[in-house]
């Protein structure tokens, strides 16, 4: 069984020494704890959910009767993580939460996906019901769920879909008739994720739902608390709810996070609670959701970097052939194969990208919030966070794919684990809006809402680091120096060529979003290769690399460059070019 | 259910006017004949293996006692294959064979895959055992197995692998001691495909064994048939042979292929002859592996015609949304959103062009062959295998995903069918040598032996085709001129690049093996779409395009051109500069 072990190195030195991080964590936190919180987090991590991942693969979450039968060891993991303090990290402290700021949320996720994804997706959901609590319930509805849903004593869920109204939730058709003290909700939702188990007491379920006299379409929809045991007035569970499971899908991975149909209503209707103002239901979930996306995003992270652990053990044991250019009598570990290592290093390096753009996109959400809350920095933040979500879920996919490969006939075989990794990856690209949907979202609404005045100025940052390169010595950076501005070039130039596209046809330019999203995500993640390797440079000259570290981040950086980077000419001719044959191309010779 | 339609138009004009039969078909067939092969292929494809495909998958091929249980209909599958003559058509017509070229029988593999790769393992194996005894077997060997090997009333199986010898079969130890009229053979073997199974009534494994003598390493590896059943000399079945299937892998994908675990000899040995002359095994095999990569390559083109196709119909069905730029009351089908059209054309024009790569490769192999043979025309098929294979079913893969992506939150639900393929897509990089193997092959084996002449040879048939559209009319083959004749430069540029660098280190030159196959697809991929639009315009101008074909053929070009060979400048900077670094790279650091 493969092994994790949370990168806690990288993530210690992002956020130690790259990412900005005065603002954020001043008077909160200092390195030391965050140090502690690291090292904590990765013995958790490794030593209870890691080991959980391939039992809950194989076992899956099952629907025994009318109950959700979870894999062997979750309930316990699950207790053990709430009582670790592990789901309180980011609440609120009104709420016994320890008001840590996203930064630091993000960091953790990405260990606890890394270690075990399916696992993971039940304090995602449940962070966003509270964030949703927190941002928009009333103070009642806050004191009466957020405590426990802080604490981890309940979990929480978002019942968006059904199954004619998936990416489009105009179409939704769930109803909410006021009765008495609430609300009666009728209806079925799909692709509810952590819909039921036993692992929790209570279940908190956020459900969009239109009441009697709601607007037609997106405008019309109202979101509501319906939980699983109704809470009475002294906190203590009531009566059961009317939402039961109905059925789990049959997925192709995450097995053990139960996906549930969850019918509300079969017995004469559920009670549910508005939250905030009626009509106002996506809003308020687009406000989540926003978190969530950045979540997903890290998601991708995650799972590549526990796919890139597995490929690079097996390919330090697995002893194959006689590597050319290498004099040996044995044969030698696959690593020394130079294929191996292209795809190994190319995995690594994009992940230490899609790390550093993830956590300075949390880090933008932060300065962007609270007491001293900057504008730009959250404008920079959102802008982001369909960057984050798209390249860096597509990225899990295709670095778990290359880790298979790096297995070679043994990768295609089920018990060695790195099939799974295979498909639970698949996932992420999918659910909290498609990639396409996020790559509309950064065209459509980052980039449109301001003409691109947050990307230029994020483009203005990279000018900065550009001109820092400059001024650096060693041949690694020249040429990341001459690479990145290669690429930030192509990207200024994108980005004005889409605004004008959008202007002159806007069907033309969203046949191009997806393609300038992964130029966005290809180029922003050279600049966070190349802040990095700035603080590594600095660090060796000052002889301050006692492991090698810096060594070989600067490496990381120039394979990011030489790899990586040079993509970006390429996909500006897409961007300039291809979209309008893919709209003429006649629908019936498809 | 997914429905499989074979792309019978697609294959005609490739057949029929895009590459040259003239050497080959010469005499055996004509057009009329290729039609209705075609249509009579496509008619069992749809009817009776594609309904076959989610069955085999839910069913699997399971290991009951002694015996592997094969998915219901499958046996009859076999038959009816067997008895419609399609496991003979590219057999010698001595041993009952039709004899017809590589060319056709490409075509058809195609097809096979598309409906049922599972199924279509079986008769690619069994036409690589036809193969080599054909090449390399005695007479008497020949007249004894290749009857009932090529009208399919016996399988065949090749039997290379075991759990230490995989990429390096210099490692392997099965033995083969002489004793009577044969020779005795003991070991254990993986992975091998339809290793065992009831549909048959025998089954010949070809394996490779050493001999007590044999020098150490692959100089010492010969060749062995080892029947499941020993055959009389009046062709009747004798005793059980001493090889059993010891276990079936469980498998990511191909749930119907039966992986197994041969032992040869637990009962004192198994009963082998020896195939040609001893310690030349592995030269056969790989006379033999060299049409099954080429064969591989098309399973990736077939998996992804049919994720393709799935998806497609998928995206005509599924309403969803308004999309931008459309005036519309109610949503539509999400055929019209934009992204959901680059995913599904990027899939479609990248098969177009590796399905014409694989015809041209095949019949490259048949002129290279036979009566009037051209040695030239040999090394450019030679050329083409390892490029076809690894481009291919990367590709496979690629699609496949894009196929599920599609779908959205479907795809991720198994029932859907779109997840099958995409675990089924995933072997086809990693089995008949993986693709990092193919890019040594095509580096150390095919460009090297002859300094790149054979692909230098390519280059010019490219810049003829290059000419050929300076002189054609219209902004599409303007257009594509443009972007071929960049992409060809990079690939001339790059080959002499890399010739360079494996006379200088080969280790660094064998670092970019993989992108310069990448690239060499990309390019080679090109050129056939520039071929058939050349066709496809001629046609237009003549007015011969009552279906539109040749229209859609145009813009296919286009988007090939201005989504896939943009790619190649980049690909060249990472040939060129990127393989250092890997090298460079502290091994304690990855």
């Amino acid at each position: 069984m493969s092994q994790y072990v949370a990168p806690i190195s990288d993530l210690r030195f992002l956020l130690g020494s790259v990412i900005e991080t005065g603002g954020i964590l001043n008077g909160v936190l200092d390195l030391s704890d965050i140090d502690a919180i690291l090292e904590e987090a990765g013995k958790f991590a490794s030593e209870v959910l890691a080991p959980l991942n391939s039992v809950g693969d194989k076992h899956g979450a099952r629907l025994t009767g009318p109950v959700v039968d979870m894999p062997p060891g979750f309930a316990e993991a699950w207790t053990g993580f709430a009582e670790g303090g592990w789901n309180s990290v980011t609440g609120n402290s009104d709420h016994g939460g320890q008001g840590f700021p996203t930064l630091i949320g993000t960091a953790l996720n990405e260990i606890w996906n890394g270690a075990n994804m399916a696992f993971a997706l039940c304090p995602l959901l449940t962070q966003g019901a509270v964030e949703c609590l927190e941002r928009v319930g009333s103070p009642e509805l806050q004191q009466k769920y957020l405590p426990n849903l802080i604490s981890g004593r309940w979990t929480g869920t978002m019942n968006l879909t059904e199954s004619q109204a998936g990416s489009d939730l105009a179409a939704l058709r769930t109803k909410a008739v006021p009765e008495g003290d609430g609300y009666r909700i009728t209806g079925q939702k799909i692709f509810i994720t952590f819909g039921d188990h036993e692992m929790t007491e209570n279940i908190i379920h956020l459900v969009l739902a239109r009441l009697p006299d709601a607007p037609p379409g997106i405008k019309g929809i109202s979101l509501f608390l319906v939980p699983k045991f109704r809470v009475n007035a002294d906190g203590t569970l009531g009566a059961r709810n009317d939402v039961r499971c109905v059925s789990l899908e049959h997925k192709l991975g995450i097995h053990a996070s139960p996906t549930a149909v969850l019918s509300f209503g079969d017995e004469g209707g559920a009670f549910g609670e508005l939250i905030g103002e009626a009509n106002r239901g996506l809003e308020y979930m687009f406000i989540m959701m926003n978190n969530a996306r950045l979540n997903v995003g890290v998601q991708g992270i995650g799972i590549a970097e526990r796919a890139y652990q597995q490929a690079r053990d097996y390919a330090r044991t697995r002893i194959q052939g006689r590597p050319v250019g290498i004099r040996s009598d044995t044969p030698l570990p696959i690593i020394q194969h130079p294929d191996i290592r292209r795809m190994l290093l190319t995995s690594k390096v994009r992940i230490e990208a899609a790390r550093a753009l993830a956590l300075e996109a949390a880090a933008s959400l932060d300065r962007g919030r609270g007491a001293n809350a900057d504008p730009a920095q959250l404008a920079k933040g959102e802008l982001l966070i369909p960057i984050c979500k798209a390249w860096s879920t597509d990225l899990g996919v295709s670095v778990a794919s290359l880790g298979l490969q790096i297995h070679g006939g043994m990768g295609y075989i089920e018990e060695t684990g790195a099939a799974q990794h295979y498909r639970d990856a698949r996932i992420a690209p999918i659910y909290e809006g498609t990639n396409g949907i996020q790559a509309n979202d950064l065209l459509g609404r980052k980039l449109l809402r301001d003409q691109g005045a947050a990307m230029k100025a994020l483009l203005e940052e990279i000018a900065a680091t550009v001109a820092q390169l400059a001024e650096a010595e060693g041949d690694d950076l020249a040429i990341l120096r001459h690479r990145l501005s290669l690429a930030r070039e192509v990207l200024v130039r994108s980005t004005d060529s889409l605004l004008t596209q959008a202007q002159e046809d806007m069907r033309t330019a969203l046949a191009s979003a997806a393609t300038y999203l992964d130029l966005a995500g290809c180029v922003i993640g050279g600049w966070m290769m190349a802040r990095s390797a700035l603080v590594a440079q600095e660090r060796l000259f000052a002889g301050q690399d006692p492991d090698g570290f810096c060594d070989a981040k600067l490496m990381s950086a120039r394979i990011y460059a030489e790899h990586e980077l040079v993509r970006a000419p390429g996909l500006e001719v897409v961007i300039n070019d291809g979209g309008r044959c893919l709209l003429n191309y006649p629908d019936e010779a498809f």
